[in-house]
């Protein structure tokens, strides 16, 4: 059994989807890892890691126009905005949605689906530097 | 350290939950797996995974009719609408619980509580074939 | 590669988020885990394990405040209302959040953002006594 760490530096410029599928798949090609699970966390809880369709940009759109209705960035609704009116929303959608997901690797490869794509998903509306960090366990 | 994988296919019918619980624990006990970690996921985002009570079944009733009040199907909500009135909300859906589950195994048992059972959770209308990853990873 | 469980017992006095990080540091620290995956679940599908921000409580304040409104305690709204006004958003709260994480150890450490701290999220009113589950596998 091995283990290796990684963190992919992502560095964001407002509420987007940022893709990261063809780093951690490069990383798992590169140190040949062939079996295992691929534990992957973010260590801010105004950002998540969501698994979605990577096929129509307006899929992307669409939910992140969705979480904002959600969520609204309205001060008069929470007693946190010393941190600004996007801060206190990040972190309900942090909780919406998830800091954390393990992935599996068989054959040399990430199980994921055609249309699935890894995110981060960014809640915060200045520019920020997020690390998403990669652990392998397995062969 | 062994590592299986199995691939479970389940046929849904409309927006729904589909319980697998017995299958999943079927495929343990065959394999005699005792301790280690059960990783599951699911190849789509317009379905997720979730742990749901298995008692009253009006818990599963009061849930779907939730968030199909939280997430309405209404074209005039989202910009991607050609795969149907469904298919967007389904995404928001998936992003709002889970495509990926992990869980433990000890004693040759899935610890889950008393009321809890394992889930697919149908987001679309149509007919469909879903498959849910099994991986193990222990002794 | 060793396997470790441990049952963390939490009583919670209602609608809060109770933390748990120290424990869980704790019991890292006194078994000498060097490198790993924890899995940490919780046996009830009315109550969440969740990551959050630490420092302002108001954050945590304005977390519940946000998911009672989004998930109202009416009767009737509900079908499933034999165990209370509160039993049903319970479960509706703990299908939005996580029932279950996994978390990375690397050097001996949980690697947890400086300001993420691991909670237990209550939703049920009433006094309930409620379990994390720890799984660590590594070594």
């Amino acid at each position: 059994m091995i283990q290796k760490f990684y963190n992919l530096k992502i560095n964001t410029n407002g509420q987007k989807l940022y893709e990261f599928t063809k780093e951690t798949s490069l990383w798992i090609t590169q140190n040949k890892f062939s079996e295992g699970m691929l534990n992957l966390s973010i260590m801010h809880t105004s950002a998540s890691i969501i698994i979605q369709e990577n096929a129509d940009p307006d899929v992307q759109n669409d939910l992140i126009k969705y979480f904002d209705k959600l969520v609204p960035m309205d001060n008069k609704l929470y007693t946190h905005t010393t941190e600004g009116k996007d801060d206190m929303p990040a972190h309900i959608k942090s909780a919406l949605t998830n800091n954390q997901i393990s992935l599996s690797i068989k054959d040399g490869e990430l199980l994921l689906g055609t249309w699935q794509g890894l995110y981060l998903f960014e809640h915060r509306l200045e520019n920020k530097k997020r690390i998403v960090i990669h652990h392998f366990l397995g062969d």
